[in-house]
Parts: structure tokens; sequence; C-alpha cells
């Protein structure tokens, strides 16, 4: 299979639709990037990355960050993490309120806002906001092998000076004492951790363990055990794409994770780890061209989780 | 593989605890089951089936029911039924109202029960009901390659004297304009097909189209396309038991559908298809027994949807 | 004060604006209403009755009759009837079930659908429907005083016909165990005490008794005790108007319930009852006119249960 | 009427009951009041107060304050005010965010926290939090006729500590845009407003204004228009005890706002002002001695606003 072909190919066709959909203008700075970027990336266990369009260049990766988080506080506190959050789809708008209400501060998932504040909660732990954070970016140059890997300051600015939402969320988790960490302290944290600047290639290599059974096949390191590995596969192919998550799994067909900044991750197991990005937004908060684009490739290379295909090797 | 040993070992090291959890008893006939029953059965593409303790004894399916509904719905409708139900997880109860009044009349998805009640209307089409449980009938019995299928007509009639809340959700239904037969016409298919009684060996049988891409690998006989047979496996790894589909996609890792006789369909996409039965629920109405197996299963052969691993052929 | 004066003067201001709100379509036989039809009635204490415009025309009552099913089921229950249905104002619509799955089956309060469902099951008692609902018409003839009063047996034929959502309440209901009667038979019921035709007149002089502490002060005849006229009295004000109850406490200031029919009763405590008509609604389904008669009622008679002047007698 | 009597008689009558309910726990400074604690003031238009038990002993008003917000709230922006907060009853917990999402961030009443923070910030207007405290303060002191109502600061450190949930509500509304002023200034007023300090009799008489008309009977102050101070009461009766508002206007029948801290106040319009303290609280939130004093007042006195009997003056 011609995987670098799949991917020129699938960016030509959908050149066309750059600027379709609509961008997240929420945080000032989001709504500064030009809708017609569109890049893909598709990394291989060979170490291989097939690129098209404005693969290499950073976006923000708002809530694709949350994957990561979830990995790195799975790492901390094991599974006494579930105790703090869900494992269900919500049901709800990501930045919905009313399901925490009914269930007292115990966040459906981690990868809703409510959820990804207590698992960003848990990741600190013990330390300053500060050393958190660089713990993050130290993981993430690591997993993606890129030691440019940074936060983009303007936006973390931006995040916390339009984050009343989440601020409010924080402050109802605090109220049922789910949170370890102050309030703002946890917020620090989450700001900057959404508005990481990653490129499609670098997210994609960043992805490979989940692919790959917990390990990057590239260079041998394993980031987490196989059946943790494809819990987060589980967790993303249910909830990954906020209440949008259904018509994705659907239409694709392999665990993703979306952001507001245009971008989506996709873990296809046993083959690859794919990243997309394209601003403009559907109605649910995901990238309009970039789902397009991993259901051309998911069919034009008869990828899915519920294939009946053996592969062939 | 030795995919005998480990059906067998799997259910022997479960036996003991047969009898726990909740048996349903709502429906007076499902509540004089005996709780100790526990049986598993695998089938593969090359025909065989692997079964253990009461793979043969024929059970009342209930709501995995939902899942051929669903696909002789769509073979009858095809696309235009997502016009109708929605494809999403509901994170909510499987009998819930609350979702159904703020989305005006559009069930989440097909697998809870207002969703099926509509996949069960458009199934009906124009026929009468006494037609489309017949056709029903003769499209298992010709799934399940055996004659003997049948529905349990006293469990039918206790579905239909319980059946408030199901009278409560058509008629809620009915008042948006969302059935296009009468409500006591469409409940009375609803109520004969939620009682259909098969064993595991039938059930498993009867769903290896669903593993193999729509085609049944023993007989050839293509029940639908690749392309519906993956996305009807999306929708139960989501949405396949109830408010717990996160937990059992989690633990377990392929597509499934519970049902409240205690009984668990499995496609396992390109391997096989698998059936358990054990009447004692978890909280949630899934067999508590029954998601144990599969997990086991999964555990033994390391299948899972999310697996790194390429399968060794 | 010149009563009568108040009551033309009132009808003469807003007679221009007749045929302004949305008449109820839901019901056919409502739809066909003339929408200019506007008529006021007050009656005193001392019998008579200040009338204008349409006054003497029967209408279809639709919800007021909630507040006569309310009293007779009191009657009949006494205050075990509050183990049924609650009295707290709903925060919801009319028709709203959200509150009614998380209550387990008990109505917020005898003014929402499902609470009058309830009252009506047990106006019932352990008689047949046709016997209740003699009962119902012998009742009102007598305290309106008016041989005449009766059903619109093609407004109750449509009310059944169109009756989907009552349906689906009267299950859920049932499904909760709160219904002593079969469903069909409690709607039956109810549809026709929805579809009683009464003019202004006969609805102000069949609730003066609600005004004057439970003693119909022109015949002297006790309908119910001072506490329990009180007590209707309290629930009108605080949940007659379905999702509107508040504005009409603020704007208007004394008990009322509304019907979709275009009919707002009023029971002014130690004064008057009052029936005004006019079919056309506002957004919460209350008569847009009918509430600013009332409204201008109060001003220029200076009524109102919050005002601090005290009564010149 | 011998009122003095009355109020004797009540307190003595229901004197064995002090202690029963649950003190208000949440905040360290009220679970250290006395729970014996039960004090009656009655103030009426001659400028007389009877008195029974602890009626001079100062407590945390608590959500009392509410009123006296509210009013004076409407005294800055008149009713552009109801443009920024509902007047409907909310059907749910004083605290809840859930209607305030589905109704996007517009609190149902003035009298649930989210809408007492608007109103708040309304009343803050374009002054300084500290400007708007002395203001607060200095209206209270002329109202109640006493320099020396106060704040109690520990109990305002204790709300500031305590408040996550305001904290999350206020942030909720800044997220809709809802607040003019940042999120903590409005609460550094308004978890002082809830910390104002005041006996019985003070309340008594601040409230004096709103049984009558807008005026202070004994000063001739007039402090709002009579049409306000009735819309003030329709809210106090329909929204003043939170989910327990029905209740509480059916067992006493007038005007009231309960704290937690155990008072509540109540008009009755034209008679008097009412005020009672017991910091056992019921279920709700509602003082439960409290509550059952002024059923028994309302009993004696046979004053209700739904009495049908006219007053003998």
């Amino acid at each position: 299979m011609d995987l670098g072909a799949i991917v020129s190919e699938t960016w030509t066709e959908l050149a066309d639709e750059r600027g379709s959909g609509n961008p997240a203008r929420y945080i000032p700075a989001l709504a500064l990037v030009d809708p017609n970027k569109f890049g893909i990336a598709l990394a291989t266990s060979d170490g291989e990355v097939f690129c098209a369009g404005n693969a290499d260049e950073a976006f923000s990766i708002q809530s694709i960050s949350k994957v990561f988080a979830l990995a790195l506080a799975l790492e901390r506190e094991g599974p006494a993490l579930w105790d703090a959050v869900g494992r269900e789809p919500s049901g709800n708008a990501f930045n919905s309120i009313v399901q925490l209400e009914r269930e007292k501060g115990i966040p459906r998932n981690p990868f809703i806002n409510s959820g990804a504040i207590v698992t960003t909660d848990r990741f600190i732990g013990d330390r300053s906001p500060d050393e958190a954070v660089e713990d993050l970016l130290a993981r993430l140059k690591r997993m993606g092998r890129d030691e440019t890997i940074r936060f983009d300051p303007e936006v973390a600015r931006s995040e916390s000076e339009t984050g009343s939402r989440n601020r409010s969320l924080a402050w109802f988790l605090a109220d049922f004492g789910r949170l370890l960490n102050p309030v703002e302290d946890v917020l620090s944290v989450y700001f900057r951790q959404c508005a990481l600047a990653m490129s499609c290639r670098q997210l994609a290599e960043s992805a490979l363990f989940l692919a790959f059974d917990g390990t990057d096949p590239v260079t041998g390191q394993q980031m987490c055990s196989a059946s943790r590995a494809r819990r987060i596969n589980a967790l993303m192919l249910l909830c990954g794409h906020y209440d949008n998550s259904g018509q994705f799994a659907f239409e694709v067909g392999f665990p993703g994770k979306s952001g507001v900044g245009g971008g989506i991750l996709a873990s296809v197991p046993g083959r690859a780890a794919i990243a997309v990005w394209s601003p403009g937004l559907n109605r649910a908060g995901t990238s309009l061209l970039g789902a397009k684009a991993l259901a051309q490739i998911a069919r034009r290379t008869g990828w899915s989780v519920f294939s009946g295909k053996l592969p062939e090797i």
C-alpha cells in the first residue's frame, strides 16, 4: 500500500474545500489563524512520516493535549484516577455542567473539560504548577522527538482571559471536593497545556505509542502498558469528539481526539498514527476538513478497527 | 491458538461465580429463569463453534434483538433511517425520556429503547405487524441456520403487560410525529422482537456477518455491505451497553450488545462472533458474569479492536 | 367602586387588540374558534355579575378544569392526595416529562398535565369513568348555577385523537405505579374534563367559593373548608400559568388559572371571581389579551393580594 | 386582636421544639450558633413591635439580604433589571446550575443564588465594591432605624472561603457575559451582604415598607413605589423559600424569604412585617421552627393573602 500517495491524494482531493467550517473564535489568538491551513501527517512503525500541506507548521493543539495529560496522569496515579473521573460518553456538550451536578462532581470522562481539569489536577499531584508544566513539556519533546515543541504563551494568556466557563467548572469541582490543588493552580497548568503548539508531524510521531500497544515502535521506548494504551484508544473512540464521537466512529472508524484549534489526532492500532489540521470546525467543534480527510484515508487504506478483513502482512 | 481450550477454561474459571449479579425482575417470565445458567459460544469463520456450559439452551435475547432489527431496518430504509434516529451515545439510562424531550423526539441511537422503537417502526414499514414479525423470524432462522428459532409468547405477553415505560416512550415519539405506524402496532412487533428466544450458539452463528464485513463467512451469504457492518460494530461499541458502554469498551475492547435476559453478543472483527449468557446483571443492566467472561476471552486471545499487535496469519 | 364601569372600560380599551397572540392549534376543534372573541365576567359576593363582550358564550375551558378537579379530588381523598402530587412550581413547560423522571413519577403540582392526570385518577377513585364524569358535570352545574353546562364531545374526541403527549405522561405515571385506574380510563375522564364548555359568566360564578373561603357567598353553600380554599388559591398563584406564573403574579397579583382555549379564571380573595376569554395565547400558553385585561382590572380596582392598602368597607 | 398575646403564645407553644431541624454546617461560623435560639418579632404600622424569645439578638441573615438587595438594585436599575434576571420559580435547588445552562445565563429569579449574584452586580453598578457595601449598610440602618446594624466579618470571611459553588455560579454568569463587574468584586459584595447580622426586631422594622405599599408606615418614608413593593411581595411568595416555596405559601400564606442562618422574614400586606429565627433547617433549607411559628401566627390571626374574609377595621 502506497501510504505516501494516499496521503497526498487525500490532501489534493480536499484542498478545494479549505476554508469550510467555522474556526473557533472564542479565543482571540485562535481567530487570527489562516482558515485555509490544511495539513496531514501519517507516521508508521518503521519511522516513516508521510506528510501533505501544512504538516510542519505548529498550531494550537487545544483538547488533543487531553490525551497526553491522561496518559501522564495514569502513569502517576494508576487506576485510582478512575475514582475521580468516569469512562462513559457524556451525551452532552464538551463544556456542559448539567451532568456534573447530577453526578456530584465526578466528570463523565477525561476528554470533556471538567474531566480534563481533574486529570490535570492529578497529573500535577504534589508538585508546583510550573514543575508540572515543565514535566509535561519534557515528555512531549521526548515523545515527539523534537526539542522545539513549546507552549504558545499568547494562546495560554488568551485561554486564561477567556476561561470563565473553565473557571466555573473548576470551582464546581472544588465545591464537591474533587480537586487536590487550588483552583487557580490547576487552571494555570490546564490553560498552558491547551496552548501547546505542535505540528501534524510532531503529533503523529508523539502518538505512535497509542497505536502500538504502549511502545513507540521507532525508538522502542515503552510509554505505558499495552493494556493502558488500548484503554486510552477505547476512550478516544467513545469520547474523543465531544457530542460528535458516534458520528466520527461511524464515518472514520478509528480512535481520535479533536481540538478546537482544528487538529485531530488519530490512532490506528497496529498501523499508524495520523494527525490532520484544518481550522474550520463543524457544529460539534471537530475540524470539518480534518474529519473528511481521516474518513478518506480510512476508505483508501481500508483501515478501520471494525474491519473484518485480516491485514495482509 | 486453541480457542476451544480458551472457551472452556474461561467457563471453568468463572463457574463458581454463577448466580452473582441480579437477574431482571420486572418481567415475571424473566424472574423465573435459573440464575445459575452460564453459557458461552464462540463461532469462527471456518464454521466451528466452541461452546461451554448452557450454550445450547434458548434464553430471552431481549435488547440483543436491537442489533438484528437495526440491520434489517437499514436494509429497508437505507441511510434515511439516520434522519429518524441518531448515532451518539446517550449518557443516560436505556429507558430515559429526558434527552428525548430535549432533542424533540429524535432518539440518540438505535440501542436505547426509544431508538429501537423507531427502528422497529421503520422495519415494519408499510407491512402489517404480523408480516414484519414473520419476516424478522425468517431472517433470523436463516442467519442462525436453525429452523427452531422462535419467540417466547409468554415473555412477549409479559413484556406487553409490564411495558408501561415503553408505551410512554412510544407515545412520546408519536407526539413528535416520529412514528409511521400506530403506537400499538409498533409495540406489538417490538415486544415480540424482545421476546425472541435463542441460544448462545444460535446468536454467535447469526452474528458472524458483523465480524466479517457483512458476509457470513461460512455460507458466503452477504447480509449487508462491509461499510454497513463496520458501522453497526461502531454503534455496538459506543452504545451497546446502555450507560455502561465505556466500561465495556475499556475492559473488553470489542463491539457488543447486552440484553436484560443476561445475554451479550460480541463481534470481534476479522476473528469471531461470541455469545455469552448468565442472568445476573450489574447495575447498568449488563450481565455481570457475561462481561467477565468476555474480558477473560479478550485477555486470553489478545483480541481487541484496540490492539497494536498485527494478527499472526 | 363602579365595577360595572371598570369591566366595560377595560373591555373597550383592549377591544382593538382582539386577535393578538396565537390561538392553540394542536386541537383542530380549538383552531376553528374565532380569534376575535373577547369576554369578561366579574362576579361579586352579592350575586352581581358584571359582563362585557362575549361573556355569555361557552368556550373550551381546557386546563381551567384542573382547579375544579383539584377541589373535587381533595374532597374525596383529603390531604392523602398530596402523597401523590406535589405543591411546588415546576420551572418547566406544562407538558414536560423531565422532572417527572427525576422525581420518580410524583408530579410537581396538580396544574401541570401529569399532576392533573393524577388528580383526575384520584377523583375517579373506585368509580367507573362515566360515573366520575357525570359527577363532575353535576357539581359544575350546581357551582355555576346553570343546568346547561356541558362537555363538547367534538373537543373531547379531538383531545383524545391528538393526546399522544398526555398518553405518554399517563403511561409514564403508570410505570411508576402512580395511577389507581387503567391508563385509558383515566385519560377518558381527563379528556372530557378538558373539553368542558363554559362561559365567562358560568366560570366566574362557579369559582366564587375560592374567593370567599370555600363558601359560595350567593347561595351560602359550602364547597370546601376555608383553609382548603386558601390553599387552592396559593397553588393557583404559584402554579396556575405553567412557566409563566411568576410573570402573572408580578403583573396581575391574584390567583388565576389559564387554559389553552384562551380562558383565565381568577380568584380575588374577599372581593370577586373573574373570568376572561380571548383565544390568542402568549408563548407560555396563557391568553395574551386575557392577562392584559386582568392586569387592567387589578390596576383600576387597586386589588392585589399584595396590596398594603386595607380595603374600605 | 391582641397581637402581643399571639406572638408570645406562639413562642411558648413551640419552645419545646427548639433544637429541631439541622443548622447549616457548611459555613463554620454558622455551625457555632446555639441551635436552641428562637426569636419572633412582629412590627405593625403604628410603630409597635411585639417580641418573644431571642428577638433582639443579631444573627446572620444570609439570603434574607436578597430582598433588600433586590429593592436597592431595582432602585438603581429600574425595570431594566428584569432583562438580566427572571421572575419565575426555579423548580430546582437554590444553588443549581442546570437551569442556568439551559437558559443561557439568565437566572430564573433574584432569590436563587445566581439571580442574587446578578442583582448584587447591578446594585454595585459603576461603584467600587466597598462603596456599594457602605451604601447597603447605610440603607439598612435607616430602614431598620438602628445604627448598630453591621456585617459579621467572621461570617463574611467564612462565606468567601467556602464559597466554591457561588464562585462557580459567578464564573458561569461571566461566561455568558451577564456580569458588569469583575467576578471577585461582585462576590466580595455578595459575601458581605450575606453576612449581615440583624435581629428579628431590626428585620421586621426594616421590612414594613414591603407590607405597606412601599412606604414605611411609621416614618412615612417612601422606599419604593406601591407597585414595586407588591411585586417584591409576589416574588417572595413564589420564590422566597427555594424549592420549598409552594409548601410555605400553602401552609403559611404570606410572602416570605428564608436564610440558611435560620431566619425568615415575612410581609403581611396591609398588616405587619414579621421576622422569626431558629437555626434548625428543614431539607429545603428553611427554618423548621420558624416556618411553624409563622403558620401558627397565620392561623391565630387569620391573616393570609388568600383569605376571603374582609378585615375588620
